[in-house]
């Protein structure tokens, strides 16, 4: 109860089931959360059981980006969702999305934000918010992520606050809420720095916008850490590597420059690296932090890191809040308007280091389509860091599905990063550095540094005959064979 | 001689062919120029002849945007340019780049300038900048262009000027030249409104980098005016429609948001259509301003105009240059790394209008490929502007080649704008408003709404089958069929 400081909201408490009486058929909700961190999880049950007790209701659900089971995996189950923004991460989500059950629109995390508020999205009409706490004037504190919340208050008609007892109330003032105004009175964003604090540690809301608070104690249900397999490990190797190289012929700061990394065992395995290599005094400029960073800030490497997702996995948790103090003042929580955002990203000069499922030889990134159709997850935030980084990173093995299919292919099924935007593509056999190539000159790089041995020779006879094909232009392709890997696989299995 | 003001440089005017033995082999050479515009003329000749005259030379040149027939023309032609970057649209260069004798590097316009500076294309040796007159200082007061001149001027070990008498000294005052500096000390870019001006109107250079001052008098090679056809003047209405209904559905401010917009005919007809359309107090934020931008100057519907480049018609250029005080202070020619800048451009809200060459189902844009392997021009600006866009419409004939292709086709054989920033999609048939929707959503739009006649049903039939073919997934591909269209071109010459 000491959580709600708005004396004037106490009587908008009630249960998880009243309170989602509030939520229309038909209508828009915008929730928090952010890569399975800070979602509300007792409203979306109660939503589920009005349905359960045989209430007809989709609705069309905008969060941060991924959320936990609790809200996508129950929702998507039930049928409740009608259509999904920006970014998803669940498999029941996942599997309604590819038989078209949902209606999945993949945007750039950064461009969501201001979708809203341009009204291209339609209007909100509920928010769901957990939190931590309410202040005086309504302000919502919010919990392990900052995401789209503040858009999603601000554009919405109600809103409906989840207070999380089991997240610590000491999460206050790790929070940076700033939001910009919709053009022509759009300003600079004041954030040269890093660390740079420019708003509230609040969600600002006119407590007349709040029509129910409702208490929750469940846990988010962040990941594991993944293990570093061996291949992950000589991908960060190859990595450090390049980046040493660059620092050494004068292109970057021996300081580096601020990291955003993705999640997983490549991340995972990078900043590990980080940890035992000669930098230090690095920062992170990044949508998500994880164990990775509180180990780097242990070992006294990491000033400074802001993003807006804290997923710390379930292991690590406790020793995290035990010792929040000592994070507190390192760690900045920022809507993803912000932490995406191309302006500050390209200020600041960031070093992006994302995934890719495969890459073709001219250098173009799928991150998001399986053999051209069905989606894994989304763009993310992958595209607002590789197009305005200093030096964008793709890294991916150079074989998956246990060599069946080669990750770097002719032409890619699905393109998210154009050739245009690829500076750099990592796998752990070597670095293929992109910049100022022409596509040819790529291709050979590619091949040679990055392919697996055992598809080295059918992307070279590939690339000679498309070659040979067009008479040496610009990018040589062979249409009809271009997918034609992809083709084999769908019908054989494998690509070879 | 009064052009050249800094006295001390008085001794360095030389003849061309003098100025041109400072160009060496297998060097890095950056020249001004935009579309057409600001190029320099007399040395390029001269370096030709020291070709001719049995000398083997070859060198990288990097300019702002394309360039006229006396430079990039010449200097392909005989066999001198190793590397291009990072635009072009010369007939000369395109032949040798899509034959493999020239290596080009396709950039985005805006990220062309912070490679230079961040050394990823190599260290300049020669800068050559056209301009209309030298300071007391040094300063370098460009012609109809700024381009990367600045950034080339910056990075370059020596500068050879190109005064040329035949561009106005008038057009002195018309520069904003502003540089960023590299991260970590970046800082925010102070521009908030489209006439903000926040440089000097001169490049800045030491005197002692300008190693030769060369005359010349030779014309802007820039293009006629492209005549508006039937299709033109219906995209222009259908786009005009469209953005008169954003604005009656709140979405747009009454005097709409700065526009950008490319070249040619379907400009031309966009912009001839606000003329004579209800919109009034307009804005550019754009790269390249045209006759088009001067008419709506004229019925005094547009208030201020910015770009990098001015490329006004052989016809149109006396009656400027008469009348250029009623111009100039509604006219900043800024660099490309500014007047590209996507922290400006999304900033402003700019409303983004740029050409496909074609388009798929799915909302991805092909600007740069015919058939997947021929590059045309290049990427230029436009991922820049579309990217970082409050709206980015892309325009196309929904036909080519008096169709016998398609330009809605299943798959583009190469992608330079992905899914993810195509907000708008316009043909003479109609427009595809795909904001929000899924990819199956967005293909029916676009069959429907853009595609011609002819090619309907079978869109319609590649989309069924796909659909079936995936069990609905999230874009339902036939891999095998995706790009046959394209190869059924390469082998029949029709893609019916
Ligand atoms: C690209 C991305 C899907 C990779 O995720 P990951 O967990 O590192 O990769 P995995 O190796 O587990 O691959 C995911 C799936 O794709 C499959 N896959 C990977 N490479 C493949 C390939 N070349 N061909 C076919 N399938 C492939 C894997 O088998 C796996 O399938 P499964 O879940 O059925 O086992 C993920 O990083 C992503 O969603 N990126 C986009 C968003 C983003 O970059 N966000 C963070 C930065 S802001
Ligand atoms: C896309 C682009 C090439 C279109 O240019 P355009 O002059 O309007 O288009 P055209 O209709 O003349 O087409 C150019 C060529 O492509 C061909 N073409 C056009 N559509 C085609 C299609 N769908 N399939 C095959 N060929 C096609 C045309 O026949 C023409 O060939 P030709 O020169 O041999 O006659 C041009 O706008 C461009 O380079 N854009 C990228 C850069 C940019 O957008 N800059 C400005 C904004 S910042």
């Amino acid at each position: 109860m000491e959580r709600v400081r708005c004396k004037k909201l106490i009587d908008k408490i009630m249960s998880a089931d009243e309170a989602a009486m509030f939520i229309k058929n038909n209508s828009i909700v915008g929730t928090s959360g952010f890569t399975p961190s800070g979602y509300p999880k007792a409203l979306p049950a109660a939503l589920a059981r009005r349905v359960e007790n045989g209430e007809n209701i989709q609705i069309d659900l905008i969060t941060g980006a991924s959320v936990g089971p609790e809200l996508d995996g129950i929702l998507a189950q039930k049928g409740i969702i009608r259509r999904r923004y920006p970014y998803q991460t669940n498999p029941d989500i996942r599997n309604s999305i590819n038989s078209g059950k949902i209606k999945y629109n993949d945007i750039h995390l950064s461009h969501s934000a201001q979708y809203l508020k341009y009204g291209f999205l339609g209007q909100i009409d509920t928010a769901i918010i957990e939190a931590v706490a309410i202040t005086e004037d309504g302000g919502i504190v919010p919990s392990t992520s900052v995401g789209n919340s503040n858009v999603i208050v601000e554009c919405a008609n109600k809103v409906i606050v989840e207070i999380n007892t089991w997240q610590p109330q000491e999460l206050e003032g790790m929070h940076d809420i700033y939001s910009t105004s919709n053009p022509p009175l759009r300003k600079s964003i004041p954030i040269i720095n890093v660390c740079d604090r420019i708003g509230t540690p609040y969600i600002p809301c006119n407590p007349d916008k709040i029509v129910a608070i409702v208490f929750s104690d469940i846990t988010d249900k962040t990941n594991k850490v993944a293990e570093i397999d061996h291949n992950s490990k000589l991908m960060a190797e190859n990595l450090i590597s390049f980046l040493k190289a660059e620092v050494n012929k004068g292109r970057l700061p021996k300081d580096l420059l601020p990291l955003q990394s993705g999640v997983g065992s490549v991340a995972n395995a990078v900043l590990g690296g980080l940890c035992s290599s000669e930098f230090s005094n690095l920062y992170f400029y990044s949508e998500v932090l994880q164990d990775s960073a509180l180990d780097l800030m242990d070992c006294g490497k990491l000033v400074s890191a802001s993003a807006t997702s804290l997923t710390i996995s379930p292991e690590r948790l406790d020793d995290f809040y035990r010792n929040i103090s000592n994070y507190k003042d390192k760690i900045i929580l920022r809507p993803q308007e912000i932490s995406n955002n191309p302006e500050i990203i390209r200020k600041l000069g960031v070093i992006s280091i994302n995934t890719a499922i495969e890459a073709d030889i001219y250098g173009n990134v799928n991150s998001t389509h399986i053999m051209g159709s069905k989606i894994v997850n989304g763009i993310g935030g992958s595209g607002d860091f590789a197009r305005n980084a200093y030096i964008s990173v793709f890294t991916t093995q150079s074989i998956a599905l246990n060599g069946r299919v080669s990750s770097i292919v002719p032409m890619v099924s699905h393109v998210d990063h154009t050739e245009h935007d690829v500076m750099v593509l990592v796998t752990e056999n070597g670095v293929a550095d992109l910049r100022g190539l022409s596509p040819k000159e790529r291709a050979e790089l590619i091949i040679e540094n990055c392919a697996h041995e055992d598809y080295k020779k059918m992307l070279w006879d590939y690339y000679i005959s498309a070659k040979n094909k067009t008479n040496n232009s610009q990018t040589p392709h062979i249409l009809r064979e271009a997918l034609s890997w992809h083709e084999r696989y769908l019908e054989t299995g494998s690509m070879k």
